[in-house]
């Protein structure tokens, strides 16, 4: 297919595409027209293509919004199944997509196709295929809803879940197989494949979180007319007709502890996708692939401890807080309070790890990577962009706690809590992205301790070959080790010298000193362990029920009922993405400081 | 200010930056901290400085959204007061910042600032001016309004148009001669008073999106029950007092026809100084500034005459379709029905125009300027995103005709409509980024007509110097000039080659032919200046009230009443700035082409 595509291309450039200065007109006309079917036929230039299929990726996910809306109303002529088959077709088309990139590797399987090391690890890919794992449960108890319901409720129903367990199994062979591709042929055509794969996942993932939050707002008004506070009608869908099994019920309540899992895969495969678009036509820098230093886990306690032990007490207060819900007024104000308490704690000692973290990163300086490489751009994008809905919920917070009448009494905790989120993300952002930046350069200075300073090196350059120092095994890159350091001499601050390749040195033999991992890297890696267990944490709070956001009713007295709850839904999605993100971003800062 | 500090850095680095292999533990510490201290006065690393300041500005920004979402609910508790303290504290911050901005670049007179000369332009600087010129009548009417009033109303409402009128005034001094300003002295300190800038705009942008909002929905609601239609409650924040003056009603009125001007304004406004401050530190590559082309306007006929007529037509519709609503059933049906048709009218010109552009430029192949322009990748990202709230709206607009139950008479024009805005944002966002990237290049290679083809060149080279061909005076930038050129020997598709540059060459006099412009630049010419009076058409028609999306009942039978509006709320604003900075981009298109 390539063969005949570049084919064109050249009897193009050969024979039809000068222009001609001959001035008959009609030849000239049909030089002009020949001209074109060949720059037509040609790869359309890049940064057009860019925008060609982002604007097709864009327009697809609105039609998806537009149709979720008329959803959202529940009114007459928009139904569920309208959507459900819309998506349908946008999976199967992805289907045949990705099926044809397959099959089109395969058959070139000779030639050497450039991959992008830093495009996803080993552990994304496997903690991807978990969440599938569970998305495929999840497809099995929509399978058997549907069978027990199959008499009254559209066949979309039972056609969508089979789909997309195919979907799901053909992508997560996609992402160990081939999302490090870097493709080079039919540029414009596999753009828009991988775009409308990105698309595909983000309205998946948009369908996941519009379902979960009409299910906390049913919960929600649910409990609030229990309590005599509203008289809201409670729009549910259900089915016509009886159940003809035993176990519809338990399918439908299952599904939404698993909801969570679905949300967290679809977005995360979409992110993957988008960096292998971003990657398309891209040219890599060979030399700044670099085998990964293995991990060491030397001096691991108080990170760890500390960390199981914000987890351990997460599950207790899950359960205490959603058994609390349904009771009185009062325990239900108890279970706040608790719940700001335990949130007030947590968000002290994460602010306190990323603090230190950064103080650690200001006294050992170091110049950031600036390397081209988006999957950390992306990477740092998303961590800005998915702190706006937490950062948004917390401000209306503090203006809901200043601005009240009513004074509960975990109104104070509340305007803390709302402070130290902000304080929280504002730090955690920082570590993880500076981090990110420094951390290439930082796995070839192993041990900064160990460079010796100009001035004491004088004295005891006797013992050891100038300036080449201690070399340490970790320069796996020699020729990018170009290590910072400050010079005696100059006035004008500092110098970059590269130190000798280890390759041409000969090692002297009482400088293989096998050192314990430094104390900052102890820190620092106690400090993002910890962090993952405290972000996860955050995450299985909301994601499992505990929103007290819904509950607390200072922010609903300041807001009312229908602005609050817009807020709260686009927020709260948003700062579920930030925390699995937070997540695996701290993990590959783990394994690489 | 600045010597001191570097000199505080150079003492750093050479007297304690040093890490020390000394094993005393006490001077160990003593060394990390004086390090610790050196670090830390040192400036932070750009791409650390940049997120802690962006997360700052994003932070502003959103304690003002939560204060407007809060007065949006008409609470009893945070009023508008309030939120105008905030913004006033914010400007008068953004006062002092720039007063020590000049101040510290008048005191440093004779250090040559490096100016980015992508970052805007004359003109639309000028336009910036009068937009500001009419900012300043609005407080001007704001002044009076609470001189009316001044006995029952808060003294913020007072204080605040005079702060904002000062704010005005220094902000357009600003623009006219920092704007460009590179800034490369106390990076980290500058990025804050920037993005405080950027933000404290971005805000007062907000501001009046939502004021213009509410007047709309207040207008619609008003109409609505005139008809009988709903039976809403319309919230007037009106004064407790009579007014004193006799101008008051006409001052709040005609408020409304400003708020346009002042939205589009801040806007603006925000988006320059964010070009300034993607600018910090950067080093700009001289070679790249050139002189800009003399604008021909040679050839101009076809699309200044088609652009005054839509011009005319659109005054024309507006003014019909204002009256006409007030009116009965039937007529407002009917004006509905015009400005449909008007709309699709419109709408096939401009794709057409698009794509004629497009297709211009697919003729005559040229690799793209990759060159970094941060005020270009700006242009892109805001055209592109700002697309996505009028795509919506059509999006929800199709979902709406396809699912209605009535059929007034304008549904399949509202269909046609529809899919025709999501046609011609697609064409025009293409051919406006295609013309950006374009560009630079394209004013070298002025006419490619007159580039010989190599098999022709051939048969009358014993008339030419080889190769040189005819040198056009558009090659100011001669070191850039390389024009990609076919060559007829290679396999391989393309090479480039570099002509011989101009001062080198002596011309020979036959080829001085001062030739008229090219049939295809002048094309390009009449599209880009009739794409320019169309945006500004379809932006006056939404701006000053025609907004059939609130009129035309189909869509809030689909989606309800309040998610309608909260689409519209969002949809709307990103649709007038879309066409606002279409109009910019395209006006550059015409100076450049």
């Amino acid at each position: 297919m390539m063969v005949e595509h570049n084919g064109l291309d050249i009897m193009c450039s050969n024979k039809y595409c000068h222009s001609s200065s001959s001035s008959s007109s009609s030849e000239h006309d049909k030089k002009i027209f020949s001209k074109l079917k060949c720059n037509l036929s040609r790869d359309y230039p890049k940064k057009n293509a860019e925008i060609v299929s982002g604007q097709y990726g864009t327009n697809v996910l609105l039609v998806g919004a537009a149709l979720m809306l008329a959803i959202a109303h529940h009114g007459p002529t928009v139904k569920e199944d309208h959507f459900l088959s819309f998506v349908t077709c946008l999976i199967i088309v992805q289907l045949f997509w990705m099926m044809w990139y397959i099959l089109v590797r395969h058959r070139r399987k000779d030639a050497r196709t450039e991959r992008d090391v830093h495009a996803t690890s080993c552990w994304i890919r496997g903690g991807l295929t978990l969440l599938a794992l569970l998305s495929l449960i999840m497809d099995a108890f929509r399978i058997g809803y549907y069978v027990g319901y199959h008499s009254c409720v559209s066949a979309v129903l039972g056609v969508y879940p089979v789909i997309h367990a195919t979907h799901t199994v053909a992508q997560v062979h996609f992402l160990w197989f081939h999302i490090k591709d870097v493709i080079k042929s039919l540029e414009t055509f596999e753009r828009f494949g991988v775009i409308h794969a990105v698309f595909t996942n983000l309205l998946l993932w948009c369908n996941g979180v519009m379902s979960e939050a009409e299910h906390f707002l049913n919960n929600h008004m649910r409990r609030l007319s229990a309590l005599g506070y509203a008289n809201l009608t409670i729009v549910h869908a259900e089915p016509q007709c009886n159940c003809t099994t035993s176990t519809c019920s338990m399918f439908s309540s299952s599904l939404y502890y698993l909801y969570p899992f679905n949300i967290e895969y679809h977005i995360f495969v979409a992110a993957t996708l988008f960096v292998m678009w971003k990657n398309i036509g891209r040219t890599i820098d060979l030399s700044s692939t670099r085998k990964r230093v293995a991990t060491k886990t030397q001096g691991l306690t108080l990170g760890p401890i500390l960390g199981l032990l914000a987890l351990a007490s997460t599950i207790g207060v899950l359960v205490v807080y959603i058994t609390h819900m349904e009771e009185s007024v009062r325990t239900r104000q108890s279970a706040i309070s608790m719940f700001y308490i335990y949130g007030i704690v947590m968000l002290v000692f994460m602010s306190i790890g990323g603090a230190v973290g950064l103080l650690i990163y200001r006294a050992d300086y170091l110049p950031l990577d600036t390397t081209k490489n988006p999957s950390r751009q992306l990477d740092t994008k998303l961590l800005f962009g998915s702190s706006v809905g937490s950062w948004l919920m917390s401000w209306c917070s503090i203006v809901a706690v200043l601005g009240a009448e009513s004074s509960p009494p975990y109104r104070w905790t509340n305007l803390i809590y709302s402070l130290l989120t902000v304080l929280e993300k504002y730090t955690q952002n920082l570590f993880i992205i500076e981090s990110l930046y420094r951390q290439q350069v930082h796995t070839k200075r192993d041990d900064p301790e160990l460079l010796p300073a100009p001035e004491i090196f004088s004295v005891t350059s006797s013992l050891a070959p100038p300036y080449t120092g201690i070399i340490n095994r970790a320069y796996d890159t020699p020729d990018r080790a170009c290590v910072a350091m400050e010079n005696e001499q100059g006035e004008s601050g500092q110098v970059y010298k590269c130190p000798i390749k280890p390759s041409e040195v000969s090692l002297p033999g009482g400088n293989k000193v096998v050192r314990p991992l430094n104390v900052k890297k102890q820190v620092l890696k106690n400090i993002s362990i910890f962090l993952v267990m405290c972000n996860i944490s955050l995450w299985i709070l909301p994601a499992f029920g505990c929103r007290p956001q819904y509950d607390n009713g200072l922010e609903q007295e300041t807001f009312g009922f229908s602005i609050w709850t817009t807020v709260l839904n686009f927020a709260i999605p948003l700062n579920l993405f930030y925390r699995m993100h937070a997540v695996s971003s701290l993990f590959e800062v783990f394994c690489q400081v």
